[in-house]
C-alpha cells in the first residue's frame, strides 16, 4: 500500500481516441476505492491546461456521466498537443517543469496519470524524473492511448481496435457500394486512413476481407516505400478481374526517397511534424491520369478516431483496464511506468495489463514488421490479420436519443486556483 | 387484380444508398403473393445489364437472403449510371429501346419496376410511354431512391434518412473531437458530404446540433450562393466563441456567378454531370489562406451512403414498404406511376405510400425551399429541424460475425439468354 496520501491528477494528450474516456472513467472509478487517494482532479488540455492550473474536481461529476465515458468519444478533460521540449527550448522547458511542480504541490498532487502516446509518454517519464529529482514524492503512470498503435512493448494500444472497427466496416462499405456499380469501363476508390508513418491502421481494413475478391484489394503502408508502376499495374490487374479495385493509403505513404505523397511541408504541427494530408488525393491524380480508371476518394479524417458509434468492445475494456491498473500500481508505489497490455491467449483472445519502464517507452516508435505484409507490399498478411482479429471484436451499444447517440459530456467544475497567473 | 400474366424485373439504377435493397426486397416478397406474376427476375446492372440481357432470377435466392437485403447497403443486384438518351443521341436511344423491347418480349416481363433517382425515373417514364405506344401490356412503377432527396412529390426519398443519420452522427463525433482539442489557438474542422447541387444532405447533419455550442456551427447549403467574405466572419466568430468552428459542406457549393467551387469542369460522368470533389479542400485553403486557422477536412464520400451499420430503421422501413407498392400498383394494372412516401402525421410522425405519375417526376430536381433555412444562410431551420427529425429514427441492426457486419451477397443465378448478343 501507498505510504504517501494526497491528490490525484489525470490528463489526456495527443489525438482523441473512441477509448481514451474509458481510461479515465477507470481512473477516476479505482482511484474512489483506494482511501490513500483524496482528491480526484482532471487536467484541463493536458499539459497545457495543467500549466494554467485549469483542473476540474471529478468526484464533482455524476456517477453516470463517470461510467457514461465508457463510450464516448474525443477526450472528455479535453487534450492538447503541447510539448514540453526539453531540446529545442531548454529554458522554456525548465521554466515550465517549474511550473508544473508548483501546481502539483500547490494541489498536493501524489498521483499523476497521463494518457497518450509517444510525445506524451515522453513527458511522463521527464515528469517522473523530475519529481525524483527534486525529492517530490509522486506516483506517475502513463496510460497508452493512441490510435496510431505505434508504442513499443505494448501488445497493442488502447484506441487501435476501434479505429480499425470503423475504418474496416467503411472499406467493406464502400467497398459493396463500388462493387455494386462496376461496369465494364472499371472503377477505382481510394481510402485514405490516419497513422502517420505507421501502417498498423491501414492495415486493419485488412479484416473487411472475407474472400479474396472483397475490397480492400490493395493496402498501401508507409512501412512499404510507394513503387508507382508496381502500384499501377496491381490497380490494373484488380479492376480488370473486379471490373473494380479499392485502395487503403495510410495518410504517411512514402517513396523511395522518404517523401511523403501527402505531406504537406509548408505545415507543421506543434511536435514540428509536417500536417499530412491528400494521400488518397495524390494517388486518384495518378491512377486517374495514368490509367484513365475513373477514380473517387474518401478521407474518413477526425471522424475514424471518433466513431464511437461502432466502436470495438474489446477496445474499451482495455482502455478501462488500462486506466484502473494505472491506478494500482501507483497505489503501490509505482512510478515511472506505462501501462501495457498483453496478450496472454490466441483463440480464445486472452489479455491482461502489466507495466513497462517509460524510459524504454518514449519516443520509440513501433512500425509494422516487414514479415507481416505480403512479399509483393501490397497487403498485411496472416501473422497481422491473427494479431489484429481479435482487437475489433464486440460493439459499444451508446444509448441513443432521437437516432443518434448520447454521449456524455462532464461538468468541468473548476477546482480553484491557489497560485498566481502564469506570467 | 391484374388481367395479365407474366414476369416480374426489378433493376437499380444510379448511386447505391443503405436502403435500396429493402425496395428490392419488398418487390420479391409481395410479388411472391401474387398468382398473376410468375417469374421475378432482377436486372444486373440496370438498363445496361437489361440491354445485355443479364437477368438474374431471385426466385432461386434464398428467402433468408431477400430479407438480408434489409440491412445489406448498395445495389444487390448492381447498378449503373447509364442513360438511354434520346436527347444527344437519338438513334442510339431509339436502337436502345427496341433492344430492351425484345429483351422484355423474349422473357414476358410484364412487371417492370426500377428502383433509381431523377434520371432513372426519367428512364421508367419513357419505357411506360413506350409500351404503351408498342401495344405491349406491361406494367412500370418507379421506385423512388436517392440520397440526394431530391425527387419531387414524394415527402422524401429513401436512402436520405439513413445518409442523414450517418453524416449527422459523424458530424457530432467530429465535433466532439474537435472540441476537445481546442486551445487557444483555435481550429477549423470542414466535412464534405454529397448531394450535388441540392442541399437536403447537408442539412441534416444539423440534427447533430443538441445546443447552439453544438457542432455543426455552419452548414454551407448549395441553395445558397457562398459569400467568402461573410462565411470567414461567421468562422472567426465561432472561433472566437467556441475555440473551434465545424463547417459541413455540401459537395455542390457554388459562389455567386454558380460556379462550383469543388467542381472538376475537365471531368464528367455518364450522364454529363461534372464530377464534384474538393468543396471541403477549397475552402480549407480559404480559412488557413485568410484566418490562418489550423483546418482540417473530412471527405466521407461513398462511406457516408453504404453505411448500414448505422442506417435508419425508419428509411429501410419505408423503402421496403415502397417495394410492397410498387408491386401492388402493378397487379392492380397501374403503369407510369413512382411509389411516393406521403407524411400523415407529426408527433408520433407517421407515413404511407402513394403514387404520382411519372410524367411530373421525371428530370425534376427539388431543392431545399430558401425559407427552411435562417436568414444568414448558415443553418436549416426549425422547419427543417421538423421534417429530418423522423427519418432518423431507429437503428437497424444488421447481424455482426467477427465484430464486422455480415451482409448478404445474392447468388446472381443467371437466366438464360434467349437472345443474340447485342452488336
Amino acid at each position: 500500500m501507498s505510504e504517501i496520501i494526497g491528490n490525484l491528477l489525470v490528463a489526456q494528450s495527443g489525438g482523441p481516441t473512441c477509448a481514451i474516456n474509458a481510461s479515465i472513467a477507470g481512473v477516476v472509478l479505482e482511484a474512489g476505492k483506494h482511501e490513500c487517494i483524496e482528491e480526484i482532479y482532471g487536467g484541463l488540455n493536458g499539459i497545457y491546461g495543467i500549466l494554467n492550473e485549469d483542473l476540474s474536481d471529478l468526484n464533482e461529476e455524476k456517477e453516470r456521466a463517470i461510467k457514461g465515458l465508457k463510450y464516448t468519444p474525443a477526450a472528455a478533460l479535453g487534450t492538447c498537443r503541447y510539448k514540453i521540449d526539453f531540446k529545442k527550448k531548454p529554458e522554456k522547458a525548465a521554466e515550465e517543469m517549474d511550473r508544473l511542480f508548483e501546481v502539483f504541490k500547490a494541489h498536493d498532487i501524489r498521483f499523476f496519470f497521463y494518457a497518450g502516446g509517444n510525445d506524451s509518454q515522453d513527458t511522463s517519464h521527464k515528469i517522473h524524473l523530475e519529481a525524483l529529482k527534486r525529492g517530490y514524492d509522486m506516483r506517475v503512470i502513463g496510460i497508452p492511448k493512441t490510435i496510431d498503435n505505434d508504442l513499443p512493448k505494448t501488445d497493442h494500444c488502447p484506441g487501435y481496435g476501434s479505429v480499425i472497427k470503423y475504418n474496416a466496416v467503411s472499406t467493406m462499405e464502400v467497398g459493396i457500394d463500388v462493387g455494386s456499380m462496376a461496369t465494364d469501363d472499371g472503377s477505382c476508390c481510394i481510402v485514405e486512413v490516419m497513422g502517420r508513418s505507421a501502417g498498423w491502421i491501414a492495415a486493419g481494413t485488412v479484416l473487411a476481407k472475407r474472400c479474396e475478391a472483397d475490397a480492400p484489394h490493395i493496402i498501401l503502408l508507409p512501412e512499404v516505400p510507394f513503387e508507382e508502376e508496381a502500384f499501377l499495374a496491381k490497380v490494373k490487374d484488380t479492376v480488370n478481374r473486379y471490373k473494380y479495385c479499392v485502395v487503403v493509403v495510410g495518410e504517411g505513404l512514402k517513396n523511395k526517397d522518404g517523401e511523403e505523397l501527402g505531406a504537406d511541408k509548408n505545415n507543421l504541427d506543434a511536435f514540428g511534424h509536417p500536417v499530412l494530408s491528400g494521400s488518397a488525393e495524390a494517388l486518384a491524380k495518378i491512377v486517374q491520369g495514368k490509367l484513365g480508371t475513373k477514380t473517387r476518394t474518401v478521407k474518413l479524417g477526425y471522424a475514424q478516431r471518433a466513431a464511437s458509434h461502432f466502436s470495438s468492445q474489446t477496445d474499451v475494456d482495455e482502455a478501462f483496464a488500462c486506466g484502473v491498473a494505472a491506478v494500482k500500481a501507483a497505489v503501490e508505489g509505482k512510478s515511472g511506468f506505462m501501462v501495457k497490455i498483453v496478450r496472454t491467449g490466441e483463440n480464445p483472445y486472452t489479455w491482461t495489463t502489466d507495466l513497462h519502464p517509460l524510459e524504454e517507452i518514449a519516443n520509440v516508435e513501433h512500425f509494422l514488421p516487414r514479415d507481416w505484409i505480403t512479399e509483393d507490399g501490397f497487403m498485411p498478411n496472416e501473422k497481422f490479420i491473427n494479431y489484429a482479429r481479435p482487437l475489433i471484436e464486440g460493439e459499444v451499444q451508446p444509448p441513443m436519443e432521437g437516432g443518434l447517440p448520447k454521449y456524455v459530456k462532464l461538468e468541468a467544475i473548476r477546482v480553484e486556483k491557489k497560485l498566481p497567473p502564469r506570467i
